[in-house]
Parts: structure tokens; sequence; C-alpha cells
């Protein structure tokens, strides 16, 4: 198993990606606070470098390569956002990137990967098949892997975001983040564990893919699942290091329904005027559903991404 | 007419709004930047109270109101975001508001009106219908008419969003906002005139409600046409004092055919990530469309509103 980050690496991450990632705004609207019945301050990481808060991690985990390592190169296996965020990453550093990608991946997200320089390896929409056809790139080229959210490195440059937060808008009584592989969320726990150790933390999870609810109920990795959800970033199983520092914090997952967060995509569209994708609109669809949560409360919600396919539109009825 | 608002009464503008309405953020964007050539910063009053850049001139009007007259209250004819933007103002003074609305409204827009507690009467959608309606409610209330920009305090209020753009940006080369009745875009003329006289103004005005390109071109208002385009918030015939300030500055007429604007708007939408409506992606769309223009320069862009109505989206395919 990855040896576990901890809190300071979340410090240590901020120093190291200031200057690349993008110190993005914080944004709040009297409308939703009077649908939500609480004070929102939405984090918008779909503004940070590739649309996403992956950005953070990927950077972090790029400039924490020695020299040597890092002329080799980077890969990963991922289905969207991070695999983006990786080829920004590497670019900012002049490296090489190979971005293993799975058939049935959401067009935006592969036209973002392209663009930043990166070369893609398609593969079967199958864990075994991405992990498989990773282990050749790494194999013929010496790239060094950077998963997706099971890296220690990863981890801690996602709890950067709530670091900023707190910095900008002050101490939230509690975190809303959504929940896919857990690299934000356990990333979102150390960096609460350092700034804000009275802060709640809630993982808003899919219906159609609740393993972190399961495994955190069980108190063991549950994680043997088909994902059926509109929200493709949080199709992942939830990862080995982030479920033990998740377990550790005490942290609580609300599972919603992909209706509810097509609505509260919606709203986020309308209201907030922001373009969100589907995997980050649950994290307001939680604090929607579950008002006796956070009522009268300062919550922080992180605005994980932004690549919404427009051509995808058709479930929007 | 109308007497015509000074540069000075932009900065008088300022401090009456000030705690009423929201100082909106400036987003920028390397993608953008790198696909139109220039560096542009984009002040993004779709995230002002109301949805739109209209707060600001509306709040101006309703502040600047005796005690007296303002508890008649206040009366407009719009299609949409000036009738929100004045009913919010009116209830920042605790006063009634009416809004005459025409027939094929956008019914975003409406329910931003009523949720903001003004009385909405309909009417046919022709200028004159608008006026004769207004003028009964006037008679029958006392309230006091605020042209949705051919009035002096609310072109003085719009230009108040450039004003804090110089101030948060820095100030650009050229500006450039959308024009339909010309309220913003005479707004933003006087603005200029008082912190940065050098910078030029180009105006943004759809094909298929070119009075303003017609006008200036003319040397007098040529406003006798019927309106054809998606931009809703720009069918209006340009104002007599608006055309009077944007004639006395010289300001350029980029024409924009409306294939181009919803292109841009995608383009916002899916790189900006911000939820802009049709009357507000054609300012980019113009930069976009005159590379020539704005090779190289720093741009203002007022994203003016973000009113979409999403039930309106076959028009996107």
């Amino acid at each position: 198993m990855t040896e576990l980050p901890v809190a300071d690496d979340v410090l240590a991450a901020a120093a190291r990606i200031a200057g690349h990632a993008s110190v993005t705004p914080v944004l709040q609207s009297r409308a939703l606070d009077a649908m939500a019945g609480c004070s929102i301050s939405f984090k918008a990481e779909h503004l940070q470098r590739g649309g996403a808060f992956k950005f953070r991690g990927a950077c972090n985990a790029v400039w924490s390569l020695s020299g040597a390592v890092a002329t080799r190169g980077v890969v990963t296996h991922s289905s969207g956002n991070h695999g983006a965020a990786l080829a920004l990453a590497a670019r900012s550093r002049g490296i090489p990137c190979h971005v293993v990608v799975p058939d049935g991946a959401v067009a935006a997200k592969l036209a973002n990967i392209q663009r930043h320089g990166a070369t893609l390896w398609r593969c079967d929409a199958t864990q075994a098949a991405r992990e498989a056809m990773c282990a050749q790139v790494q194999e013929s080229t010496g790239a060094t892997l950077v998963h997706p959210y099971a890296d220690a490195r990863v981890i801690a440059g996602q709890g950067t975001a709530t670091l900023e937060l707190v910095g900008q808008a002050g101490t939230p009584d509690v975190m809303v983040v959504p929940v896919g592989g857990g690299g934000l969320a356990s990333g979102t726990a150390l960096a609460l564990a350092t700034v804000a150790p009275a802060c709640r933390l809630v993982l808003a999870e899919p219906a159609g893919a609740a393993d972190t609810a399961r495994s955190l109920a069980a108190g063991e990795r549950r994680v043997d699942f088909v994902p059926d959800t509109v929200c493709d970033g949080l199709r992942g199983a939830l990862g080995a290091p982030n479920f033990a520092l998740l377990r550790a914090c005490g942290a609580e997952v609300v599972v919603v329904d992909d209706e509810a967060t097509v609505a509260a995509m919606r709203l986020a569209w309308q209201v907030l005027k922001q373009m969100i994708e589907p995997s980050s609109a649950i994290a307001l669809a939680a604090v929607l559903a579950r008002p006796a949560l956070f009522s009268g409360q300062r919550v922080g919600v992180v605005l994980s991404g932004g690549n919404v396919d427009l051509e995808a539109l058709p479930w929007l009825g």
C-alpha cells in the first residue's frame, strides 16, 4: 500500500504548486443560500487550470519528482480530468506525459488531454485493462505512474483547495466534497486536520457508485461494484490510502441519486451561472437533499470540475 | 430628450450603488487568450445581482429619487434583465415596482422578475404597446418611469462596471461591450472618458438588429427595423441620448451574426465555464471575429448577463 500522506504534506504541496496552480475564486449566491438555508462558499475549482481541482494533485506529484526521474516522464490512467491535469502539469515541467484512457470517456475531456500535449493510449473500460496498459507504458518508457487518487502526492495536492478556501473565506462549520476514488475527499480531510480541526467533513457520493458509504459503514473497503451514474468523474473505486484516511477522520457520506444531481447542476448553471459537471454538482445536491445537516451553518463546497460534454445534453431533459 | 449624463455622474453612481451592487470578479483564461491572440479581462457582470449589469443602472436610478417620489414606486418596460434589476433595486429601497413585459419574453427572465417581488403587466411585443401600458401604470400609481437605457441615471449606473474593471485589472487598450438600446455602451463611453481616455470603445451588435452601426454611419438615428436575433437583450432600438453619447466618443461597431454569437457562447460555457447568454457572448464573438482590431492588446470585455433559458436549448445544436 502507498505510504499515507500526513497533514503537513498539504502545506508542503501548497508551497510546491504556488505559481503553477491558479488561486481560484470563492463564489457566493444569496439566492442559493436562501434555498439551502445555510451560507455556502463555493471554491471554484472548475476554474482551475485544466478545468478541475485535479491539477493541484498532478502538479504536486510532477514537481515532487527528482530531475533524473522526471525526465523519463509520467503516466496515468484516467477517465478524464486527472489525465488533462497531469498533461498540463508535465508540460509545466517540460517532461513527457502518457495517459491511458478507457473507451467511453467523455469527449470534451479527451480533447483537453490532447490539447495539453499528452500521448493518449486507449484501452477497454475495465480497471484491469487500464492497469495492464499503464504497466506496459511504464515498462517501455520508464515513466513514473501517478495514480489519479491513491497516490500520497496527489492526495496532499488535492487538499490545497480547502487550505486556500479557509484562507479566502474563513473556517467553515462543514466542508462538502464529492467522493469517487477519494483523492479530493482524503486530501480535504488532511487539510482540515491542519487548519480547521473542528470542521466536519461530508462526502457526496452517487447512489450508483456508493462504495465509500458501504466501505465506511462496514469498516473495510467494499469496492466490488459496477458503477451506474452520470457522474463520470466519480465512477472509480475508493482507493486503499483514501479509505484509511477517511475512516480515521470520521467523514460522513450523503448518497445522492442522479436525478437530484442533475437538478442541482441545472440550478448551478442558472443561479450560480457556473458551468459545472455532474460530478461537481453532486456536492450542492447533497446540501439541498439533507437540510438538517447544514441548517444555519457556514458550508464550504468544492466545485470540483467543469468539463461538461455539451453533446451529451439529452439527459438534461 | 433626456438630459445627457456626464462623466462625473458615473463616479457619483459608483458611490451611490456601493453596498447594494456586488463587486463582480474579473476572469481570465489562458486558453481563450491563446485563441484570440490578445489578453482578455472579462468583467463578470452575469454574477451581478439579478444576473446582469442592469442592476447597476436600476439601483442608481432608484436611489437617486427623493423620498416622496420614491414611495410611489417605479415602473419600466423591459424584455427581461432590466425588469429583474429594477425589481431588486426597488426592493433594496422598500418601494413598489411595476414591470411591463412583452409577450414572448424569456421565461427564465420573467421568473427572475417575479421572484424579486415586482408586479408584472403583460402587453404585445411592440414598442408602442409597451409604452402605452407603461403610461397607463404611471398614471394609475404615480410611479416614476425608469427607462431601460435612455435614462441618464441608468446610463451613468451602467458605466460603473467599467470603472470597477479598470480598478481591478488595470487600464485596457480597448473595451468591448454589447450594444442594444445603448445603456451599457454609452455608460461605458462615459466611464472611459473619466478614467481611461486613451482606451478605444468597440461595440458588438447583432446583424439582425444593427441599428447602432447604421445610425453611427449615417450620423443620425436609424431605428426603423424589425429585430431578428437570438440576442434577446439587444433587440431594442438605440436610444436618443445613447446615440448622442456614442457619436461623440467615436465608438466603433462590429456587427456579428447569430451563428458566431452562439459559437462564442458555447466556447464561454466550455472554456470559461461561465453560463452567459447570447446577448453577452456577442462581445467575445466580436473579438474572435476581428483579430486585427485586438491583436496583442489588453482587451476588457463586459460579460453582461447570464440569464439563459435552458428550455430554449434546441438552437444550440
